[in-house]
């Protein structure tokens, strides 16, 4: 049985999962005394019974709405559908998240031939009232009945020309009624039956249509994308009109009670002289900010901030208010919190604490710690922006503002960069080789690959921003040219890349620069005060390590030593190390290597002054160092006086089927461990080096793609061997540790075994993904596009750590390296170390840290105190 | 401190790990009252003491061989260096488990200058004393003081060319004094000192040696690759001399209580008159069979005939045993198990049985299930491989013996088979195109790939014999011939190959033939007794299906159905369906290849007879099915009237960084789910089909490389809705189920959630093993022989089941489904269902079957019930 009509002075905000988000604020504003035109709401309960009811609106609940009914009239003295008083009505939808897809609202109802002349006696103004009655048709046909909006526009629009109009508020009173006909004929002609005279029947019909909406398939879809459960069902929140469309001394508004945009503690909106709602949104006038309205009706602006103080006191929020004035009168219709930019949440957050309306730990659960992104990258002014040409959009691969001018191959943007141009490197795909000139570049633009391509990956790396895979553009690398449709862009040409929304456009737009400072700083030390998760960083320069530091990093967790390996003075040693025949030929090549090492390690060492920094020795197979192209092959032939059936056959012999499942990472190091002992001497030469420059190291060895205690032990005793040979050589005593990646789900599942000779697990959750999946991330892309569609899968897993199946491999070599070595150091490193939902699992399942790319520290950070604070 | 040295008539075979094989057979021996030459052994705790105490002979252990020495004078009426008695004696290693690569037999031990002169004396036979003598020093020079042979050799063979001698035996007593003088002359030149003339020196320093060459490399090697413990250490064998040089009522030899080949119950072995054990396996003379002493020597062929009963009846196993007749006196030197052929094994288990010497439950567990393999394909004759010429070695890929004219490409052969020709298929490697090429050949032969390469894996499954990665051929496929070194074999010539040794000859040899009745058939009755596990085959064709039935196959665990779509009249069709713009024109293609799948699946269901028939829907990935030769890709686009550079792209579009990790199997099906519809339409409609026919069938159809529960939702859904559409249709009522292959890390992990759709899984351990592991097993033979002489692995994962890593995931998957799902179908579809340590440990963790090749079939019996006696 139960009730299923609240009237709005019966509910309050805590009641939201019966009342919906809007019903529950409306009746707490109610109970707070705000001036709330009176109505009741419709439950949730009502919704999910009606659906049980096949779709009936059952005896019960029609008494219930029915009583309401009566008992507003009678508060209002005014009867629905009355010729003398009429009430009108507005009815509204309220789910318990407000969900887009959903039907929003119907103003008017209750108005019909009858009902609109005593309106128009009533108050005298005839004008008002079929102004009314027409926006009641049109809205109740295209929201309730479905009748499309542009059949009625066209009307309108005919009308206003005819007449020479500019305004809807310059039609006549007669303009309307011949409007308010045709609509009605419309209404006819589409459904074959006259507009609904009985006011009673349109409040039904309505009802029926916001429940009917709630299983729309576009709300549907929005559910299942946001985690929405499908039983919460929607309210309906049925209210007694009040007129913004009364003359000069009435109007409707928005306003939020602070910026949104900066988090500015003044009030911000706007308004319309002698409009309804939809006015606003419509954008047929232009509304004036709100300030204006203390000129205009001071008492009434006055009143209104008064409310808006009143609110936000009361929801210790800022709110996004609705509201309109009637004949000089104030109305709230609406408020929830304020959606804003992560600047305005941290300055809001930071501004509450010291205004005492909230605590700390309240500021830091309010900021979505994924929105800190803006924040951290440069971004197009809106001004600029609003001007520029989009001329496509690719996938958002790595977040930031950049232009620069077009070149299509590394060394020509090298070649740029020296010459004091910024420069956009446009690619089809990038691969390491390119390395140099992204380093050297603005920004990269790929036409292939997807979020995880070899360009995204390490473009969020360097903190660079990225658009990848935007298909639409032909990129022609010997041409120097990139197409879209009928645009030719010629190398020299500025674009601008927007990498956090994926757009390209022509020209070089002005950017806002990043500033990290004020309230920004107080904010992050607070969030690191309750962190127990320590962060740490993925950074291969010296430059990384030292943004990361600047943005908190505690650390490093993955200094990867192969982009080292592609620097320009280094590949063709590098090549000739790969390409000797004998060990002696390839010692040779690694001794010339030896000394570059050195000072990479010692510099980045020097750069984290004495934080924990995590190396791990060369990973990826050998033929990615190896150059593909017929004139790149003959050149290095010629260099390196070898045949060039040679190199073409020692190319072939790396060429691999499957190279993520092939020879690389230790198993490099089991072929070849001269390659891994000149890295591990490089390494310990490198630490001692910046200790004599007085920095506090002890380096962590890392060593990758470990399946089974075996390999490991193979190589830890030459890594061993190396490392104490230099300590004694130099006669320094130094810790250091041994330990290995976790990113082959063998070693997550014999982690006890390999937990005997690993000193730290870090999990490399990207490779780890890659294999308990069985999905390439090169190629993936393709299919798992159809994933999304088809709704098979809710959250790429290559972003978000599947905590099912990944994690549940994370979560078990945790426990089984624990169970052999107590103290055993655990980390991410994977991509997922940056992504808010990952970090919180891993602060659940006790990890040591995670490490991300430099640019997404913040948000790790930011994401392991709510972790923390959630567990509480 | 405890005992370390044991007489022989202190010890029994149940001491076999304190006395070592040898020592406890010799005691055995003695205390059933064999004529054994009286002896005492040094235990295995001796040399693992000898081993603490810095490989020293202490002097408690020396007191004990002092003893036990005298006690054996006493016994004998001699001592050791006697100048009138001289007490001679051996010295043999014996380990627990028998090894090759440590110190064998010294003979004669205890001969010096004034010894041998009253050896000479004392048994009035100055050449036998003379003949030991020599012996002796070389034999001590060579096993114990490490001199190499051929120096002693060239002065034996010197002196018998000098005099015109063909056999030692025609040396005189001179001739033996001046060689015993030069012996020593070689000793003292290559170790600058005396040669021992100390028996007692002598005694102890071949004890060392003994204990010494436990621990040399290659029995180091060899223990480690058979998983014999290290700490087992080996024991010493002291005993008197007895001797069978000492004239024509003198002689030495080994028998088998039964051919070895054959099984047959006749004493089986060969023996030299005049002559020491070294000597028959020198094969200086040719033996004599052993019936032939029956003539010669009929009392001692009695006694010897009655020996080898009661140790037959004693150990009740067929016995290989070492014996010496001294002047008419027959002794037994060694007895132990003999080794056996496969069919031998087979014919003595099940005469044991019936002669009740043994149980079926022994019979069973006697067999090297291994082993059976021999017995399941044609081998060579042996007089005819002895003519044979070996031109190389590969890998034995897929055993078997197979000769046939070479032919380099796919259709030459099936264009010679036709003309009635036995062809070899010669390839650099496989590739799904040459699949009708490999059924049409009598066995192939690859330059390039491992054992799990795609020629070795499906040559396995076709029960065909083949040759992989035989590196020193170079094939030249444009040329039409093979080369190796300098032999040049062209098309059209002959070649034989043993796909069970990896031997390559030239020419036609003549073969055995396979014949599986008999004793076999009763011996497989008794397996499938107490066999738990069921055995399935894999079987993609009506042929391999019967051939598989015929071996005892219980069903089908895994029939692929892209082998299939290669077929000459297919391929087409197949290729216009990937090269389809539109679903219209793929659903086109699709109907046309319908009646052809339904015509293979009900031939299928047929074949097997009402068994269970698992199909697993089309898995590899598009490209596979794609030409890759520029000409075949022109040829393609003429048939389909297609532009060639369409075809290319789309060959591009689909070409894979990681095709195994790509876009395939179930992934294949969300993309393009009309192709699971066709297949699942055509297995209903063939089952239909093969049940109006008389067969009772009930489908299982199998989704493979699900990783997620939400994959097998979206697609069961499609697949149950066409089988239901096609029973409703065709009035028939049939049960059937949908299942999915494990074969992804994450599906193991998540089984729970997948078993709430499927009703049965069935492991992909091939697949699991590669992702679990991080394996691509088209690359990993580059690394893994590494791996292997670095013996960082013991086994080839791809070969037997990785218990600890992907059998653990095979083991929680199992849990998990049967949480869910408690009668959930469990089985294995892998390589290595038909690895009987594989298929142990399947049967140990409960599983309901196992599938393997059809060849396998019955090794994959025989280990299930070997797993189910052991368990018992």
């Amino acid at each position: 049985m139960g009730k299923f009509v609240y009237s709005f002075k019966e509910g309050s905000k805590e009641m939201k999962n019966l009342l919906g988000g809007k019903g529950a604020n409306l009746a707490e504003m109610t109970k707070i005394g705000l001036p709330v035109p009176p109505g009741f709401t419709i439950t949730t309960d009502a919704c999910n019974t009606y659906y049980k009811k096949d779709k009936k609106i059952w005896d019960e609940l029609l008494d219930e709405i029915m009583t309401n009914l009566s008992e507003l009239e009678k508060t209002l003295d005014k009867k629905l559908g009355d010729n003398e008083n009429p009430l009108l009505l507005s009815v509204r939808s309220g789910a318990v998240i407000s969900m887009p897809g959903m039907m929003d609202t119907i103003l008017n109802l209750g108005l019909n031939d009858t009902a609109v002349q005593a309106l128009s006696k009533k108050t005298n103004n005839e004008r008002f009232a079929y102004d009314s009655y027409r926006r009641f048709i049109q809205m109740f046909s295209d929201v309730v009945m479905g009748i499309q909006k542009y059949k009625f526009e066209r009307i309108l629009d005919d009308i206003k020309e005819s007449k020479g109009y500019k305004y809807d508020t310059e039609l006549t009173v007669d303009d309307l009624k011949n409007i308010v006909v045709e609509f009605k004929n419309i209404y006819k002609k589409e459904l074959r039956q006259e507009f609904p005279s009985d006011p009673k029947e349109q409040l039904l019909l309505a009802v029926k249509a916001v429940f009917d909406s709630w299983n729309n398939p576009r709300a549907d879809i929005y559910r299942k994308l946001n985690d929405i459960p499908h039983k919460l069902g929607t309210a309906v929140n049925i209210q007694s009109m009040v007129f913004g469309n009364m003359g000069q001394t009435s109007g409707t508004g928005v306003a939020f009670t602070r910026n949104p945009s900066t988090g500015e503690n003044v009030l911000f909106g706007e308004y319309l002289v002698d409009a309804q709602g939809e006015d606003v949104v419509a954008g047929i006038r232009t509304p004036q900010p709100i300030a204006s309205l203390k000129e205009i009706m001071p008492d009434i602006y006055k009143q209104f901030e008064d409310t808006t103080r009143i609110l936000e006191d009361h929801y210790k929020d800022m709110q996004d208010i609705e509201f309109t004035i009637e004949n000089e009168n104030l109305y709230i219709l609406q408020t929830r919190n304020g959606k804003r930019t992560a600047k305005a949440a941290i300055n809001i957050a930071v501004d509450m604490v010291s205004e005492k309306l909230i605590d700390k730990k309240q500021a830091i659960m309010r900021i979505d710690a994924k929105q800190l992104d803006q924040l951290l990258h440069p971004n197009f002014e809106e001004k600029a922006l609003k001007q520029a040409t989009l001329i496509s959009k690719g996938l958002p691969a790595s977040p930031g503002a950049a232009s620069g001018k077009v070149y299509f191959n590394a060394s020509d943007v090298v070649a740029a960069n020296e010459n004091g141009e910024k420069a956009i490197l446009v690619r089809l795909e990038t691969s390491p080789e390119d390395i140099e000139g992204m380093v050297s570049s603005e920004g990269i633009l790929t036409a292939r690959g997807g979020m995880t391509s070899h360009a995204a990956v390490v473009a969020r790396g360097m903190g660079k921003c990225c658009v990848a895979g935007c298909s639409d553009i032909k990129v022609s690398e010997s041409k120097k040219e990139l197409r879209v449709k009928d645009l030719v862009i010629k190398e020299g040409e500025y674009i601008s890349l927007d990498g956090s929304t994926g757009s390209v456009y022509t020209g070089n737009i002005t950017k806002n620069e990043v500033e990290l400072v004020g309230k920004f700083e107080e904010f992050m030390d607070w969030v690191d005060e309750v962190r127990v998760l320590k962060v740490r960083t993925n950074a291969d320069t010296p430059n990384d390590a030292k943004t990361a530091v600047k943005f908190g990093a505690e650390g490093i967790g993955l200094c990867r030593t192969e982009h080292m390996f592609f620097e320009e003075d280094r590949i063709p040693v590098v090549r000739k190390m790969i390409l000797s025949k004998t060990v002696d030929e390839r010692q040779e090549a690694l001794e010339k290597l030896l000394p570059m090492q050195r000072k990479d390690f010692s510099e980045i060492f020097e750069a984290m002054e004495g934080r924990d920094t995590t190396i791990r020795l060369l990973d990826p197979p050998l033929h990615e160092f190896l150059p593909k192209k017929e004139e790149d092959i003959k050149n290095l032939a010629d260099d390196m006086n070898i045949s060039y059936e040679d190199i073409l056959k020692r190319i072939e012999d790396l060429e691999e089927f499957n190279p993520m499942l092939g020879h690389r990472g230790c198993r490099l190091a089991v072929t070849y461990p001269e390659i891994y002992i000149m890295q591990a001497r490089a390494i310990m030469e490198g630490a001692i080096e910046a200790k004599n420059n007085g920095v506090d190291v002890s380096p962590e060895i890392m060593i990758p793609l470990i399946g089974d205690v075996n390999e490991l032990k193979y190589i830890k005793e030459f890594v061993v061997n190396v490392v104490e040979d230099v300590l004694k050589e130099s006669k320094v005593d130094m810790k250091y540790m041994v330990g290995t990646m976790i990113e082959v789900p063998r070693a997550a599942l014999t982690a006890d075994e390999i937990a005997k000779e690993a000193e730290f697990f870090s999990f490399g959750t990207n490779d780890l993904t890659q294999m308990t999946y069985g999905f390439s991330r090169d190629d993936a892309n393709k299919f798992l596009v159809e994933y999304e569609s088809k709704e098979i899968f809710e959250k790429d897993p290559f972003q978000t750590l599947d905590k099912n199946g990944v994690g549940k491999l994370v979560k078990m070599a945790s426990k089984l390296g624990r169970e052999t070595r107590e103290d055993i150091k655990l980390g991410i490193c994977g991509e997922h170390g940056g992504e808010p939902a990952s970090v919180e699992f891993c602060h659940n399942i006790g990890l040591n840290y995670v490490s991300c790319s430099p640019y997404r520290v913040p948000i790790a950070r930011l994401a392991a105190a709510q972790a923390a604070l959630k567990e509480k």
